[in-house]
């Protein structure tokens, strides 16, 4: 049984908004990653999305009214955390670098899951 | 929808080995508390016990091998993960006040869950 020293995990990152699994709990994926610029509008039924800000600056939009389209924004910085619930819409944008956990039941960093084309590398580079 | 701000959960601690549930993600609390000491040895059937540290230092002792009574010690400094697996028998212990993140599927700082005599305040003060 090994601990996981979570910032060697994010300074291990080369890609940016692909995710790794560090830990496993009770069926959750405990993962890292790193993102720059803005992805693009999704939502995940199958889960909520827990994030929490290990460097840098993290802007999470939200889609919370649906009939509107009035967008609310969370702000996050270092040691904060905020949880996307199941269904709602919502994108992720940092000015500058910025790492951070995220907590889900798989990997979430796909094309449905707002994964930017620019940030797929080798064989996933055709959107 | 609002984040949180997990150092200052962890200052609103009053109790030592007292969890505060600060956010929930499909069916996990995520808890903080603050510790001195150690608790006594328990283990959990139902869930996987996971440990964020935030402050200070913390030890996990576990019983990895039940015929030997061989224990096995993790070090966990600030920014350290480590999931404690279910079923394993563990206690925790701070040589000097450490805080933490926990994650798993309920409030776990109970007599059953290791929490010291001591440790308990007002009317769950009698052993």
């Amino acid at each position: 049984m090994h601990k996981v020293i979570i910032r060697n995990e994010l300074a291990s990152l080369k890609d940016y908004w692909s995710q790794k699994v560090i830990a496993e709990a009770n069926g959750q994926l405990f993962k890292v990653a790193k993102g720059i610029g803005p992805i693009n509008w999704h939502h995940h039924d199958d889960q909520d999305e827990l994030f929490i800000l290990y460097d840098g600056h993290l802007t999470i939009e939200l889609r919370t009214d649906k009939t509107t389209d009035r967008t609310e924004e969370i702000q996050l910085a270092d040691g904060e955390l905020f949880v996307v619930p199941k269904g709602v819409e919502h994108r992720v944008r940092a000015e500058e670098e910025a790492a951070f956990l995220i907590v889900g039941l798989n990997i979430t960093s796909t094309r449905q899951g707002g994964k930017p084309a620019w940030s797929f590398s080798g064989q996933d580079a055709t959107p």
